[in-house]
């Protein structure tokens, strides 16, 4: 199956500058992710300035990480959306706390998102379901499975469909929507869940692969899903084991989407549709 | 001697959820040496949801690197104390200026520490007594070393003793107390001070082994300071001399913490108990 | 040719500690690099404790990525100006926003600096001439080449002259001037400009050249300048063709700072005097 395509070598020619309004822990990863993709990242946040840079730039990344810049995401959000460029959020543990979960629904009403990506916990907050998220990351009543990966799938597409945007979901089966036809990505390896940042660099990354102009947007979304999920497969087999760790695994991460080859992303896509034709 | 045992194992098992109130400069190491000791990292500090998020995590840990969060942390800090949960402090640069100063006294005054780890500067500062801190490194007059440890030893017992605590002093010898009993570790490498956040990383590490149920805290703060010691000890014996440098030592430090076994724990730890039965 | 010497020597030598109020993008990287020089980070940057901290340390470096620290870097600098100790500005998208343009003027107006370093859009900036600058990086028309580069060392003596410091142009040739002597320097490798914080790097290291007593500060700033340059040069060849990428780049960057040798540094510099007799 070649859909989605390699639509990093779009990213590569056209060099998107994207701004990220993104949280300080990961925000030095999702800058070189950035680079290694070969577009450029600006992480213009200030409220004095958020809205002009967005006006300059090719994309705008809202991380709810960054809790306490909920007005700058608004101000360059509602811009990007004038402008009709592209507006990707990740609702960082959108279910885990009063002041997350009217944030979520602050931004959700403001600005009109392109894509969304979270795990399973975020996205389920975003839904209005309950969700077992705890911090940031998944909780364990929340994880995909082969069990529940289709009530996954029509829950991603309802909630695209509602919001009117494409949402990821992502797990061991990453679950990708536009609202009608639905994709299950069977790629990635779970040591991805042992750096920090594995998330937010995904989301920085769909800003880029967002941007490339005439991007079908269901395609963009998992071809910049599948670009991770193989990078963290390649980096997986580099590691020594007993030996290196996470450390390594997170250079070899960035590495491996820097050097990443049409050949490796054809050959290791493991994509399925559902729900609908394409 | 096989005391401290090798509590690293039952962070593995027990996978706490670690809230970190933490500074900008070395937050992204703190939350990947988490991962690689297997508990989670949650960087949730905005005073609207720290006192909440704690409820939902298994511990706390105030780094006063984030000198404009004290607030978050008094409020983070007091909850986990009502709950039970731990909280150990890093009382970065306590000395160095007046509002360090006294931001320490609000924090001790405020929080009940579970554990406080700093270098002999901080700890200097924090039991009153005058030193030589610059910056967030010890000052040179106020090095540990073979002459003077057990001057630290005795300060180090009081201290902790007065503040009801366990204190980690981090120097070429760690000197370790609950009050009582008073622990040396002679392990560790002095490439560990050419990069930054190896004590902000110890710190981290602190509260993940502090959250082990049923834990007895001289004994994890003391497992916790010889896995990141013998991390870096095999960590430089992986440095290639005139080739490789403290960018590739930072990585390798936290890999040994990802693969570290109870064997090299246990052939490496160099311990010394002086000053009580245990 | 001799000169510029090889100040890397003299900061390994005198430790100097730096204190940087600068961006949380790049922050961890500008800690490890002035490690990886011998010198020390001290990120204080808080508006209770700028002024105070920068009298115990040995030289500011004022990062405008920290746009919302102006009042801060004010404080700081002004006392550092006072105790003779140096403070270089590193005017990150200075051009780039209304409130980048203020900044810039207000911190060129409160402070007198020691040096600046940018790029050509970021210096145009500052000498008031139009620029292409978009985000933090270069813009495409104002890219340094060799039939601009005598333009650009014009734009540099003159500004320089005009704001009484010694500036630094980094591109494809790096253009230094402290008002009356140009340098010219080719050196440097283009996959620098594939990491984030090269430029923030860069202008930390400057700071710790600059805190050598006694030091010329156009010998200081171009010695940096070549530090880092070579420096790049070496993690170029250490690159893996299509294996490793930018993040192990950026780790052998950092390590080549680290290990660099005399015999490195004036083998490798290739320097043009114009403009003037030394």
């Amino acid at each position: 199956m070649m859909y989605p395509r390699f639509i990093l070598e779009q990213v590569r020619e056209t060099e998107p500058v994207i701004q990220c309004i993104t949280n300080f822990v990961t925000v030095n990863d999702c800058a070189n992710i950035l680079l290694a993709a070969g577009a450029t990242p600006t992480m213009a946040q200030d409220i004095r300035e958020a809205e002009e840079a967005i006006q300059k730039n090719s994309g705008l990344v809202c991380n709810m990480g960054a809790i306490d810049m909920t007005e700058s995401m608004l101000l360059a959000g509602r811009m990007a959306n004038k402008l009709g460029k592209p507006v990707v959020l990740d609702p960082v543990g959108a279910g885990g706390t009063v002041i997350r979960r009217s944030t979520a629904a602050e931004l959700l009403s403001g600005i009109r998102f392109t894509a969304i990506r979270g795990n399973a916990s975020e996205i389920k907050a975003l839904a209005g379901v309950a969700n077992d998220g705890i911090g940031v990351d998944v909780g364990a009543l929340d994880k995909i499975s082969e069990a529940n990966v289709h009530e996954y799938a029509e829950l991603c597409r309802k909630t695209a469909a509602r919001l009117g945007t494409v949402i990821a979901i992502s797990g061991p089966t990453d679950v990708i929507s536009d609202g009608s036809r639905v994709l299950l990505i069977r790629n990635g390896d779970p040591v991805m869940a042992r750096i920090t940042g594995s998330g937010c660099m995904l989301t920085t990354l769909i800003g880029a692969f967002a941007a490339v102009p005439g991007a079908d947007m269901l395609e963009a979304v998992a071809s910049a899903v599948l670009v991770m999920d193989i990078a963290g497969e390649l980096a997986k087999e580099r590691l020594i084991m007993n030996h290196t760790g996470n450390a390594t695994f997170r250079n070899d991460l960035i590495d491996a989407v820097f050097n990443m080859t049409a050949e490796e992303y054809y050959e290791r896509s493991r994509v399925e549709l559902i729900g609908s034709d394409m």
